[in-house]
């Protein structure tokens, strides 16, 4: 099962040639996720060859343009293109009427169900589960209520070593718990110890996406020990002033983040029109943290 | 003084990777017009280097989404890049709600002020008027109310033959009706001929759009007779009842409006995301209508 996060847009509020505003789509366990939608996120999903009718989540951070203006355009598509399949939106309250309005004037009906789910931008809680991953949210610090997203791999059951099960003649009722890594006592007194009987599984990963927010050393909790972390770093440290005057963070802050949630690597985007390149970010993030990369549009991350 | 149309997008409900959602860049005189404006128009503009911040009349057709969902984020881009001075945008009157609502979420105050009118796709009636343009609206017919548009340079003076004026010693106050076009006969009884001291200007041009509209012969005298016509063409002959079923015209009917018209030159666009070329469009419209083209986006035509 693959888990892998798609850069569709790694823009902030100005979109440029290069950079698109903030959109990326997230595979895991063939569960399709996508993670806000600014204006132009249905082309950068057909360039990119997504499965767009496999997306059944879409996570909305906020309610700043480049962060939601692509949502309506490609829920008509998705529409156009035939789907029947319900959606679940998660974001916050005021976009159901955003949508539903401008869907409406159009005088069509949606031939799916549209489901919202509102989010307020100050919880931490668990959003979506089912048998292969959950979705968490947590609050983000920004100018307006903004949602921070962890999805998580559920923790994995061992496999059965099935030749070996077999040849001990053991009974099927004790399987369940031996995937599930417990040892069993027998009526006889006999323990059955489930590392013989079972592998371990590859361990379970995390991503979390962090943007827009300003500097928060409360979010480490949320995202303490994920495999990959999204952050934005709209600024350089030599804009301090100006991120924070505007709620967002510098690629040493978002580094800061990183190494004080000791997470295993970090992504940087929603980098300012300002910036014709990443280059000073990286180096700025480096000197902080390691294991860390500027994306760019349709980069492609494996968690 | 030039009157050009910039082609961003020429495709209909669903954007491909060739044709965007319709939206058109109108120079004329020296006023920068924006007819509609599908997801992706702010970065089309950029793409073509358009005058951006000289826009100050915003047209939109209709409320169907790929006719007006890049305008939110367009509205944002330009008071981003520090816009104060006012914009005026013509089109449905629920597009405000839509449009405030959105910039509302957001906490954002435009940094200048959006002013709009509301047409409701049944009227024929000048919209605008400077002393070098004329704006007009009048009905299509499509599912929803829908407004075309034709936008005129003013009918212009003729220009003095300043030397010929001169050496005739006559009065600076028959100037403005010679310009005119008119004779003057002065006290003595003798009669000063326009043509003898003045010369013709470059007649005035117009442009109409007609995007979406169901084939209606109505619309012929709304557009008699202009030099440049953009109709919409979303279906070939061979889907002439999809075409009546959604509204929607074939490239043949397209021309038959352009003949009976006697404009000058047609422009097919809004073409259907099955089509991958405009081929089929052209020989079909050929048959009719001789002086046609299909556009594609980024072409210029100078009315």
């Amino acid at each position: 099962m693959s888990f892998e996060i798609r850069i569709l847009g790694s823009g902030a509020a100005l979109p440029t040639s290069l950079r698109n505003p903030t959109s990326q789509y997230v595979q895991c366990n063939d569960r399709h996720i996508l993670i806000d939608c600014g204006e132009g996120t249905q082309v950068q999903l057909r360039k990119y060859h997504a499965h767009i009718q496999k997306i059944n989540h879409i996570l909305i951070s906020h309610l700043h343009g480049d962060h939601f203006f692509g949502l309506v355009g490609l829920l008509s598509s998705l529409h156009l293109l035939g789907r029947d399949k319900g959606l679940t939106i998660y974001g916050p309250q005021e976009l159901e009427q955003i949508i539903r309005l401008q869907l409406e004037v159009g005088g069509a009906k949606l031939g799916f169900e549209l489901n919202f789910v509102p989010l307020n931008g100050n919880e931490h809680k668990l959003i979506f589960e089912d048998k292969l991953i959950e979705i968490w949210t947590f609050p983000l610090r920004h100018r307006v209520p903004t949602n921070g997203f962890v999805i998580r791999e559920k923790i994995k059951e061992r496999k059965l070593n099935a030749e070996r099960f077999q040849e001990a003649g053991l009974s099927l009722t004790l399987i369940p718990k031996l995937k599930q890594g417990l040892d069993v006592v027998l009526d006889s007194g006999e323990t059955i110890c489930y590392e013989e009987y079972t592998y371990p599984q590859k361990p379970s990963k995390s991503y979390a996406y962090c943007s827009d927010t300003i500097f928060d050393e409360r979010i480490v909790e949320y995202i303490r020990e994920v495999d990959l972390l999204y952050h934005e770093a709209t600024f350089l440290n030599d804009k301090l002033d100006r991120a924070k005057q505007t709620f967002h963070s510098t690629a040493e802050q978002a580094a800061t983040i990183a190494k004080e949630a000791r997470v295993g690597k970090l992504l940087l985007g929603h980098l300012s029109a300002r910036y014709e390149t990443g280059e000073k970010h990286l180096e700025e993030a480096s000197g902080v943290f390691e294991n860390v990369v500027v994306v760019e549009d349709g980069d492609v991350y494996n968690v």
